[in-house]
């Protein structure tokens, strides 16, 4: 056996399978999913219709949409992998909008079948029935954040389910994984910095805020990504909806603070926002608390990595790679405890 | 950027990170902890000596071996990482054993203080101190089982950790990527096997058995392992342990019936026994029922993996590997629901 030269570190620009799912070009700043450009999905596609495509590599009928509407919100289906897939994802909404419900208060309400996924998961939270342009902006989140290629934690369900183990300890540990700070948490440090500035701060206020950050050498929240060298196509969605949202409630203060953060790391780092920047101004406009804004990821990208379980399974090989070995020499010789 | 060349399947020979913690060489049939070779350490080492080399990369003293074992016993300490890594290791031994007895309609016993981890496992399992030879048994399967550098539930361990998730979580992401048949639940299909063949199978019978399984292109569990072209050095003392507590019990059939297929799949197959295969009639000759089995593994490997966790925090960087694309080529042209 010969291990390959060691590559970079993180596995950066390591193949570590084929996948029909995702297509990203991170000099292009383009994402599709199982084909379909980013754009043209946030623009017309529903999260049910991204769901489908995700799971079944191309876009529903309006008969298997249908279905699939009814067993989201229906939250039970029978037992195998794909109808699993479908039902973690019903899951992982209700129980994210019911926590947050619980957690403020209120006491847990049943989806209601008329209602798509994103406006039941607004309902599920607030107990009241979302307004249209409330929908859309969440809809196109839960859209922009379904899949991303082999992110940590898909790479972990990966990893997991090529041990042939069942798809919930997969989706598990890829949960443990998108709870890290590096993963799903930057979205509520943005929304945490945010606050740290204040509604109020005036321009200049902000651009201390943000030099000050710079000079102790500490990262902006919310920019950069490996992949991307160009805008994160996901970011020019969520700035707009930033924007609408914003306007529609007039309390634009958020997006302009942002904006203005934007246009500095820009100028100082040659940073771009990712997914996380402007999801964050996102979500509290649509007045989701911030402790939700990690569960909120994972209410989206359940879908992705249901789906990349069923690719691994569908062709399997077990993940194994190798370690350089940089430890004492080998061999050490044992001496006995009292020796020691 | 550009994507390295596509390297075989399952991250095969690639280099992931490098560490300090395990020494694997396939092709000589090496492997060592921190430098100390597999075989010095299951004919000298408790497993608390173990841990702590893997956590620490080297030998206890004798007053540090002592105050390990405490925290071991007492199931309890404070809250840094290292701390996180022994009390992760007492609990998951007493959660384990616990689980064990209760199914087996016995009530819980706390761990006695003077014994060490692989005796008091045995002690809280049974509810009576094990011999010498038992405690010895399992505290060498202990040691062997410590760790096997990037193994799939370490890796998605790492993974996971590599997003800066806390240790809990990794460990939760490890425990569901073990349970996979290709991963430790092998060792219990081992035991399936045998007990299928049965204790009072003529040798002819066990043949018969075999060589129907390989003629159905069916895998024998235990059999082979991605690294090892070797003899798998732990299989060395599981062989042993295996004889010697057949011996000591006067229940033979089980290592006779193991060597048996072992000589049968080495002429038909040429592949080596792994460290599944001999701690099957080990764990089954020792009186753990099966379904323990692949959770003893996870009560070993709980060392190991909190030893890359840590080794992983102390020098972060994302793990983030790419796909190499095969779906539906790019750009789809997105048609409306109606017109599909």
């Amino acid at each position: 056996m010969t291990i390959a030269a060691k590559p970079k570190a993180g596995l950066e620009d390591i193949v570590a399978t084929s996948s029909a799912i995702c297509y990203l070009d991170g000099d292009r700043g383009v994402l599709a999913y199982c084909g379909y450009d980013i754009h043209d999905l946030a623009r017309h596609a529903t999260f049910e219709e991204v769901c489908y495509l995700l799971w079944h590599h191309r876009l529903p009928t309006r008969a298997e949409l249908g279905d699939l509407q009814s067993e989201l919100a229906a939250d039970s289906s029978p037992n195998a992998n794909h109808r699993k897939a479908v039902r973690l994802t019903a899951q992982f909404g209700s129980l994210v909008a019911t926590m947050g419900r619980v957690h403020a208060g209120g006491g847990p309400i049943q989806p209601d079948p008329v209602l798509g996924h994103a406006a039941n998961f607004l309902y599920m939270l607030t107990g009241e029935r979302p307004a249209g342009l409330a929908t859309h902006a969440f809809d196109v989140a839960l859209v922009l954040h379904a899949d991303h290629e082999l992110n940590a934690s898909t790479f972990a369900a990966r990893v997991s389910a090529a041990t042939l183990t069942d798809i919930h300890s997969a989706i598990v540990g890829a949960v443990g994984a998108l709870k890290g700070p590096l993963h799903g948490g930057a979205n509520a440090d943005v929304m945490r910095m945010l606050l740290d500035i204040g509604a109020t701060a005036a321009p200049e206020k902000v651009e201390e805020f943000v030099r000050a950050k710079l000079a102790r050498k500490e990262k902006i929240p919310g920019f950069g990504h490996r992949v991307y060298h160009t805008e994160d196509p996901r970011a020019t969605h969520l700035r707009q909806m930033s924007r609408d949202l914003g306007q529609r409630a007039g309390q634009t203060e958020w997006f302009e603070i942002s904006q203005r953060i934007e246009a500095l790391v820009k100028g100082e780092k040659n940073l771009n926002p990712n997914v996380d920047f402007y999801s964050a101004s996102t979500y509290y406009t649509l007045g989701i608390p911030i402790e939700l804004f990690t569960p909120i990821f994972a209410v989206s990208r359940v879908s992705g990595w249901t789906a990349h379980v069923l690719e691994q399974y569908a062709n399997n090989r077990l993940i194994r790679p190798r370690a350089e070995y940089i430890g004492p020499e080998y061999p050490q010789r044992y001496r006995p405890l009292d020796s020691r």
